[in-house]
């Protein structure tokens, strides 16, 4: 690519399935720091004419794309599609199928450093649809590497095999905490299972829980929120939902980073 | 926000309704104003997964978007939720339901400014779907308040209750007129509503009517026209025709102004 | 326009057809030239308010974009609507029916000039299905006014009416060739017009062939490849498949200097 390597850097978003919060603070980062962003929609491209992702990602290289941004819902697209590839375009995972969401990790551990400093040590709960969390997968992932205590709980049929202290309440997962992080029931993934899974009272966060079992802990949540679903409105519009936005706020400068590592060092 | 408070602004387009003249001439002004600009399609974003509006915008806010240009058919929908938000992201009107345009009325002022120099004691007629022109109202609001001469022409059932002077017949309403603005046939809301209304001749404005009526009047029209229905094309394509660019150029600029006094005084 | 000549410039993407290439290195070129980019949605644009496309155009223009750049499915709607513009708003053709892509092939022709240094009496081939096949007949065009001797061959039913040596078998045509430009099958225009072709062994290029036939030929392709259709995987991945890549990469810069030219001179 010698011939055409003096110009700007450029990255093409290739969202296959629905996003806010991540597309957007990766799409700002990337325009922050100078790059030049293409959205990429499956619908009206080569896919539609049969390309393979392979192919299209070679393509992609050549015309001056030099990282893509991928959400997709396939478990391994990215690591299967980078063991194709031949040349060097980069590929970052901004969240795929159930089983990754390395940025969202990145920023949630980013905002508990922001609040404690240190998670070693720390208990830190995720509860909620585990099953089909990404966020949770990643989370777990990351967050041991730095010697969090982790605690899971999920109602029943929405649990997986996890390496962690798994609890059926979550009154009992919660208490003491330091973090409690909430993930939303992902009924479009049970609809396509043909799986139905309402919460009942016991599986939802509320301020007189949280002040009872662990009054001290740090509220988190992905988003978006499924109010008074897993997660009580009163709770989230109180003072403790604040740290749900500054996890979003944290998106974009993580992603910045991101970004940077992979494109501009 | 202080953290990240150096950065570049950003805002979000967010049309929920069809449109070219006023999502081109906003994404335009914003980026000659250098403000990073981000898309947001609801169909691909996180209202698919039962997100409340409000809980979106805070999250877009913490994001690191500072304005949302909003396009909606939903009468009220910005009021009620300027009532709701608790941090200070910026709601820019870009045409709501049937009541609210106000960037339409502020070009459409611009465009009379220049060509007479004021409004007051003008007669400025405004003639065809008033019913469900947003376009209509907005620009009532505005030109009463700076001392213009309002008269108002529907066909059957497409009146709508403002106080201004009504006329029954076209003709009537044109006479001596220093501006007639003539609006778009909105099939698509007279077909959502049940309603069939074709126009009569009487209704189409043509080039013979205003030479013999106003003959000194200055042409208007929001756009887009539907040809030969409110407005002939001979008429539209004569020197004549030529504000209702204007109007589409004088947006541009008119929404720079905005962008500038909401997000960068 | 002379009140806002000062700003800088900007183009619109009207891309009514599916593509990747030629959006993306459409997009990249002006970006990198410093252009505003606008992306217009036919779906969600005053197109369905019923405007004309030229007065959307002259909208446009007034808006303050200097280019639109096009593809559609409509043979000659370019010519026909450059005929009826008022105002000096640059069409540039990114593919057009099955007649027209002219920006394909000049970047296929700075790909031959790359290799070869002329086309003067190169023995270039272009097989597939040229019927359907914008791309090829703009090489056709272009190449011949340089000199190229031009060697054509289709599958039965996918010929058209070009002027040129015509072979009805592959091997035949590719004998000798110095560049080998294969189609792809064009199969959503055969279900368009109920035609069913299916391609025989005959007529996909294999590396056999090639060495055999035409050892010292360059393989082309205008993408996206329908892998083991037109042209074998194991050809596609050979050395001999680089060049494909660099077509990609030469649209770049050749649209860059497309938009410098219609824009910035």
């Amino acid at each position: 690519m010698g011939k055409y390597k003096s110009f700007d850097k450029a990255i093409a978003m290739m969202f296959l399935e629905n996003s806010t919060r991540t597309k957007f603070s990766f799409e700002l980062a990337a325009k922050r720091l100078g790059l030049h962003v293409l959205n990429f929609d499956a619908s009206k491209s080569s896919f539609a004419k049969s390309e393979t992702f392979v192919d299209t990602l070679h393509n992609l290289y050549f015309i001056g794309i030099s990282a893509v941004v991928v959400r997709s819902g396939d478990n391994g697209l990215l690591e299967r599609t980078r063991a194709q590839l031949k040349y060097p375009i980069k590929l970052v995972d901004a969240g795929e199928g159930t089983t990754s969401h390395p940025s969202q990790a990145l920023l949630d551990y980013e905002t508990m450093l922001d609040k404690m400093g240190t998670v070693a040590g720390k208990k830190i709960v995720i509860a909620g649809d585990i099953k089909h969390s990404r966020v949770a997968k990643s989370n777990v992932k990351l967050l041991k590497q730095f010697g969090a205590d982790i605690h899971l709980c999920a109602p029943p049929g929405l649990d997986y095999d996890i390496d962690a202290t798994w609890h059926s309440r979550l009154i009992d997962a919660i208490k003491g905490a330091d973090v409690v992080m909430m993930l939303r029931m992902q009924y479009e993934r049970h609809a396509q299972a043909g799986e139905t899974c309402d919460l009942s009272d016991d599986f939802r966060l509320t301020s007189e829980k949280l002040e009872k079992y662990a009054p001290n802990a740090i509220l988190m949540h992905p988003g978006p929120v499924n109010r008074d679903m897993e997660i009580s409105s009163e709770l989230l519009d109180s003072p403790k939902g604040v740290t749900i936005l500054e996890q979003a706020q944290n998106g974009t400068v993580v992603r910045m980073a991101i970004l940077q590592e992979a494109l501009l060092c």
